[in-house]
């Protein structure tokens, strides 16, 4: 059975002439399926929306999407109590050239995937991570959006695997650290818990912003600005977001070993009790 | 009938897995088919082989590539006696996330298209540009090479397609100028002839190459270097190279309007000698 669909039909294939295929023209989303439940919706939806506009796509309506969703869910099969769903926007079909067939009918596709949580000591002893030489390119038209250009991602990520490590950092040019290739990353430091600025690279990921919220509404300071690698590797303690992890500790980047994850288990505490279950320890 | 082909044989899909669709991992090729030669091919071949090694995706074989080529150039149909091939590499298939499945097996793809030469006036009297607002960002991991990461070129692209310009210029944050959205740009300044470094940003084409090439065996100064937004607009002349047009003056960008074109005449002559034969006014 296929696990992608269009409009409602299975789908294995896609044109050749598709936008995304010929220039990456296009968004995407990964959305936890949770209970056959999808999680922080309605943020997906926002940062989907927010990237439609800056990339001059059509928004996909948010209503057809999530019954688009409930219907590719319904007809996968995957047992969706704990499961992936990846929503794709591309810009659609044209001949060739870079521009746009105008007006731009967006197509879009929802793929559902098994998904297996992480181990309990993943969430207890956290992660191995290490630095990529993959630097984040500065000023980038698609800063904080999740295009479908992730060259630079799967540049890090192969790095990653090369060397066996559950993830890897990426700075950008000016030594900055920036974010994870498939995470975002927060440092605890002079017990402020601090997560970089992501206007010039960087993908802002959904379970960030929800961090940030769940902290904000509660007595633990969280700031949002740029992060040397100095200050990163000086750090307290570091942990990881994504939408389908949740919250992560990290035990170890490179050579550098952080052994306590005292502030990370109070912030995984807070997001245990907003949703995020994987947070219980 | 189609016009793309994979392995001999017409293709108008291509899997929704494919590391292209979901990723821009792969690059491409617009080679000029004139007199149904594949002309500047070893150029082509260069910059194929130097972006597949720096994407650490395997390098298809030239000699294969060559008859991959034929083989669609008979089947498509078109007169290729003035037409586009489009070869695309991509790192093929993979389930899910960044990483590839080791080893990399990548697909191929060709595209026939057919073409139509400029208007003799287009070389005699130049074209319309405009500078684009998208800005190429920095430092990127991809600086030189033409990926399926298109996203600055297709924004850029749709500026130039709603003034209606033939072409737009990109200029990096720093205000440098850095190439066209379909080609790379020359400058006339005190009597040499400049092109920008693309080291950070922007693509190498096969055309600035060869004309590069070209001027370094005859009397006329060129150099490779950073060039100001300002040094553009007080240039002498202007000039585009593209792996198809060849070489065309610019004769507006914006308010900014180059009447004299002596330079660029005389650049052209040397490339009309050295297989361009559009270039012959």
């Amino acid at each position: 059975m296929s696990l992608w669909f269009r409009d409602g039909e299975p789908v294995r294939d896609v044109s050749i002439d598709d936008r995304a295929f010929q220039y990456g023209d296009g968004l995407f989303e990964t959305v936890a399926l949770r209970d056959r439940h999808a999680r922080l919706w309605d943020y997906h939806m926002d940062r989907l929306e927010g990237g439609c506009g800056r990339l001059g796509i059509a928004m996909p309506d948010r209503d057809s999407l999530r019954v688009s969703l409930n219907e590719a869910v319904a007809a996968s099969g995957e047992d969706t109590a704990y499961a992936t769903a990846k929503i794709i926007v591309s810009s659609g079909i044209s001949r060739r050239g870079y521009g746009r067939a105008r007006p731009v009918d967006a197509h879009t596709f929802v793929g559902i995937f098994a998904a297996k949580p992480m181990t309990a000591e993943s969430y207890r002893d956290g992660v191995e991570t290490m630095l990529c030489n993959t630097r984040l390119a500065l000023y980038s038209v698609s800063a904080g959006l999740k295009t479908l250009n992730r060259l630079e991602q799967v540049l890090a990520r192969c790095e990653c695997e090369q060397e066996g490590t559950f993830e890897g950092f990426t700075l950008d040019a000016d030594d900055r650290l920036i974010c994870g290739t498939m995470s975002n990353v927060f440092i605890v430091a002079n017990n402020c818990i601090v997560t970089p600025t992501l206007d010039r690279c960087g993908v802002e990921g959904v379970m960030r912003r929800h961090t940030i919220e769940t902290l904000r509404r509660s007595d633990l300071l969280v700031d949002i600005r740029d992060v040397g690698l100095d200050e990163f590797q000086q750090s307290d303690e570091v942990f990881l977001t994504n939408s389908q992890f949740g919250i992560l500790p990290v035990r170890r980047c490179g050579e550098k070993v952080w052994q306590s994850h005292t502030v990370t288990r109070e912030v995984m505490a807070r997001m245990a009790d907003n949703e995020i279950a994987e947070c219980a320890l």
